[in-house]
Formats: C-alpha cells, sequence, structure tokens
C-alpha cells in the first residue's frame, strides 16, 4: 500500500457540516478542523453536543439550524446518523439544504443511494465510505486521525455530479485517507466478502466451538482467536450491516458454502484437500502483495470520467493527492 | 486465564531426548535445559544438527545412538519428527529404547496413538500436543519461551501408565505450559473446531474475496486481515491437519455449515440472521471469560485416574504446578 501524502485544505475549500457526533462522525468533525476546514455539527441527544463542544468543537442540537447555515455558506453535509435516523435528517436535509453537496458514511451503499433517491437529493449527492472504525463508539471514542492511511470509498455514478465529488474526494483526502473510487453496486459487492462475511464466518466458528465445550475453547490459540476478533462486535451493527446487504452478502455467502462444501465432502471421503488449501494461500498472498496505484490520467468532469473511475477502483487505482484529480 | 507459576526442575527428574530439531523440538531441547535437565537431541539432516551444537546443544545425526543413550538413561523421549518420519523414527524407538517413557507434539492425536500401538509402544506412551507455534520453522526459529503460558495438552487414556504421565506433564510445566489433560479422541474432537476449521473458514474467506478483484482486497481491513490470516500458513501444513483429522473435522465443518446455510437462508428471505449473530457473540464472550482452574484433588495413579483427569479437563482443569498432582 502506498503510503498517503497528508493534503490541507485551501482557503476555496467549502465548510462541512456534520450529522450526527457518533464515532464516526465525530472523528470527522475533529478530522476536518484540524485539517483546516471550518466544520460544524449537529447531533440529536445533547450528550455528545456538550462532549464536543467541551472538547472546543461548534456543535448543536438544532438540526435545521445546522442545516440552514450550510445552505448559506455552500457547506458540504456529511449524514452521519444511525440508519435508523436516516430518512428523518434526509426529509430535513431536502427543506434546508437542498442544494448543498451531500455525502454519507453508512457501509452499505445501495441502500443510501436509494434513500437520498426517494427524498430527490441524488443531484449533488456522493455516497462515501470510510473503511475505518473501532469496537468503540460515541464522541468520546472519536480520534481525528481515525481515517489517516484508512480507505474511504466516494462512490461515482452515471449521474454524480463532478463537482459534487471532488468536494468529498477532498474532504476524504483532508482527513488523511486514500480515495478509492467504486459504484454503490460493486462496492456494497465487495464489502460482502472482505467484511460482511467474515463477520458471518466469525460468529459460526465461535458457536461451532463453543459447542466443543469448555476443553475446545481453552485450547483455542492464535487462529481461533483472531478469526473469532469480530464476533466481539455489538451484534445489533452486524446485523444491521449484514441484512442492509442482504443481496450482496447471499452471493458471497453462497461461494464460500460451496468451497466449504466441497473440502468437507473430500474430507469424509479422505481425499486431499488441496484445491481449496493451495487457492485459499494464493488469495492470501494476493491480498499481502496488492499494489494501490495513483490515478494521475482521469479529469473528474470530462464525459465519461464516471465509468473511467469506476474501472479504475476495479483495477486497484486510487487517490493519495488532490494534485492527481485536478481538472486540466 | 491462570497465571503459570515457572517449575524449575529436580534432580531425579529424567533426562530427555528430542527427535526432531525443527521449530517445536528445537524449542524444547532449549526449554528443557533451561529448566535444568538433561537433554540431547536428534536431527535426519545435519544442519539443523550444526546450528544446535553452534549454540551450544548436544545434538547429532545418529538415531540409533541417541536413543541407546536414552534407554540407558532412562529418559524421556519426545517425538517432534514431521508425521511422514513419524514410522521410520517409532521402529528405531521400538529396537533401541522399547522402555523409555515415550511422548509427541504432532497436533493431531488419534493418528499418533494407532502408530504407538502398531509398533507395540503404548505400554511407556503418553501422546502431547503443545498449542504453541509460529509462522517460522526449522531450529532457527525455535525459542526456549516458546511454550511459556501455551497449553499443552497431555493425553490421559485408560491404559495410560501413569508414572509416564507425571513424567511428561512435568517436562511440559519445565517448559513453562499449563498442563490440560484430555483423550486423544476428545483432543481430537476439540482441535478441528479451535484450530483446523478456523484454517478453512480462512481459506475460503480468502478465495471469495478474491473472487472480488482488487477493489474487493483493497477495501479489507481488519475484519478480513485478522479471519485470513491462518491462510498464510504453508498449505502442506494445513492439509496435513486437516487431512489427519478428517473425521472430526467434518462434524465441526457440518455444524459450521448448517449455521452459515441457516444464515444464508433468513438473508435470501430478508429475515432476521438474529439467531447466528446473538449466539456468535455468546460464545465469543463465553471465549473471553473462560476461567481455568487447578485440579488439586486427583492423584495421578489412584483408581480411575484418567477418566477423572478427561472429566476434569472437560470442564476447563489444568495443571499450572507440580505439586497439584503429585502423589499424596
Amino acid at each position: 500500500m502506498c503510503q498517503p501524502v497528508r493534503v490541507s485544505a485551501e482557503s476555496t475549500d467549502p465548510p462541512v457540516c456534520v450529522l450526527g457526533l457518533g464515532l464516526i462522525g465525530g472523528s470527522l468533525l475533529r478530522a476536518a478542523v484540524a485539517a483546516g476546514r471550518t466544520a460544524w455539527g449537529y447531533n440529536r441527544s445533547a450528550g455528545a453536543v456538550d462532549e464536543a463542544v467541551g472538547d472546543g468543537y461548534d456543535a448543536g442540537t438544532d438540526l435545521a439550524a445546522a442545516l440552514e447555515r450550510a445552505q448559506t455558506e455552500g457547506a458540504v453535509v456529511v449524514v452521519a446518523v444511525p440508519e435508523p435516523a436516516l430518512d428523518a435528517v434526509l426529509t430535513q436535509v431536502a427543506l434546508s439544504a437542498p442544494d448543498c453537496t451531500l455525502t454519507d458514511v453508512v457501509s452499505v451503499k445501495g441502500a443510501v443511494l436509494a434513500a437520498v433517491r426517494r427524498h430527490v437529493l441524488a443531484a449533488r449527492f456522493v455516497g462515501g465510505h470510510p473503511m475505518a472504525g473501532t469496537a468503540h463508539s460515541g464522541w468520546s471514542a472519536g480520534d481525528a486521525s481515525l481515517f489517516r492511511d484508512a480507505v474511504w470509498v466516494v462512490a461515482a455514478e452515471d449521474d454524480t455530479d463532478p463537482e459534487a465529488w471532488r468536494q468529498v474526494a477532498h474532504l476524504a483526502l483532508d482527513c488523511g485517507s486514500v480515495v478509492v473510487p467504486a459504484g454503490a453496486r460493486e462496492h456494497d459487492a465487495a464489502v460482502a466478502r472482505i467484511s460482511h462475511l467474515p463477520h458471518l464466518l466469525a460468529e459460526a466458528l465461535a458457536v461451532t466451538a463453543a459447542a466443543g465445550g469448555d476443553l475446545a475453547l481453552g485450547l483455542a490459540a492464535g487462529s481461533f482467536r483472531d478469526c473469532t476478533r469480530v464476533a466481539g462486535t455489538a451484534p445489533d451493527l452486524v446485523r444491521a450491516m449484514c441484512e442492509a446487504n442482504s443481496e450482496a452478502l447471499t452471493v458471497a455467502l453462497d461461494e464460500a458454502l460451496r468451497l466449504l462444501s466441497e473440502a468437507r465432502d473430500a474430507l469424509a471421503e479422505h481425499r486431499s484437500t488441496e484445491t481449496l488449501v493451495h487457492a485459499g494461500h494464493a488469495a492470501r498472498l494476493r491480498y499481502e502483495n496488492l499494489q494501490r496505484w495513483e490515478i494521475t490520467d482521469i479529469t473528474v468532469g470530462e464525459p465519461g470520467w464516471a465509468p473511467a473511475l469506476r474501472e479504475a477502483g476495479r483495477n486497484g487505482g486510487a487517490f493519495r493527492d488532490r494534485e492527481s484529480f485536478r481538472p486540466a
């Protein structure tokens, strides 16, 4: 992986309005301010707002006021609320800040895009997903460096506004992330394979091991510990991710089930497990040796830019430098 | 988990003859010497022997000589050769050191027990499995502290010689390990669940993720990285473990496949994944909170001692102190 170059905001960068001050929203507000951006936050409950204000940040509990300011100042609006609150927040965005560039940080992009389209907010919407997190939640768990060196997917659909895309990508770079362009659908297919599937495998492994009683759990060493680590995640978060991405996750699960069933039959018949084991080893080496390359030959806004960015993202391309996608 | 107390060898402890100076055997030779035991090693290839001698250890390439000395000095013989060499080594043990206490460090106990019975060496045999390792191999990768705080399964079958069992358990304690008693069959069932199953899940996850191309692999973060770590293990080692334990692993795989198939059907029908996710979370918490307790009420050699030790091991019992199982 490349080392992202930290980019500082420029005076012409729009301010940032963060809706929801949990782990991700709270970290984003901190990171935007640390990068020199004007930024303010909204949170429904006063607790996080009090903490944020106590830490020196601009935050409040009045959603309409935060969004009216965003509309006036031409801010980028970042939706970082839990998914059940999405519709209520988008209703207010449509009322108070319909002209702002709008993005989000939710881990399943198809469902958010559909909601944004229902609220007729797609014209300035750019889906986002910073691949970062911790086991903790809430404002106090946040950290300005949470996104440093992380991958931040910025969705490029055929109808995405190029100026809005640039603004969201700049914000991700300002937070220290590497920007990977992708479509919502292919993003969801990818995270089903590399995030939601490991969560379900971890749950199934933990249950199967525990069925072996304290002897089995007591013999568990590194392979079990590492592979089940994410089974320690709050069940509601795991369910929310997996169930919101059920279509893509079913495809990934079917592939994994087929591989495991074939290995199971081989073992039952005292045949070799070579097919799975060698393919798995090769795949892990491919992951370890993956090279990310800088996209430098696509001007955002030129004809066909969005499909070209998606194609680059599919092939390991990324942005780590604003200079790479500034219009010629 | 308890903190094992480091126990030093006593002058009456038998010497130790280690056959095979790879990672495990080489670490065991170092650990036995560090604990004050007289110990020597054998290795088929001269390279490891030269390295061991260069490091100040007593080692040679003459298997018969190493075993004849073991027979003369009443040593505990530890078989630490790769599984394909097992039969050849046991043939020589039967010829040169038939009266020695014999143990091994192989990860599947049923197959070794069967081989030992074929060679009519069961009378003084006690199966062993230190749950320790690294991604590296060979003498140079060894470390006297490899077994520190690790679990070392010492097999207690109905016909196990109690004095031999004590000698092997003492050696494991001298190496800094916690001794968990178990039968070969239940050991193999347990490690299928907590070691061999995670290896196959890791392989299947890696393959399924790589099928998502560089976009999927490029978005992979902690859950994928940790869950597939063991897919980096040499394929031949993974195959050897899994295929030698095919019966128990098939049972564990069937349980995991059933859990995953139920979750797959729930997702496909837009139902909840609550059953699996909550059970997985509870199982992981049970693992994290597992308490090991010291076995103090069983005298090795008293009538019914082996089934009693197995029962204790099934319920989380272990030895970390020689005092606990010294005859009254």
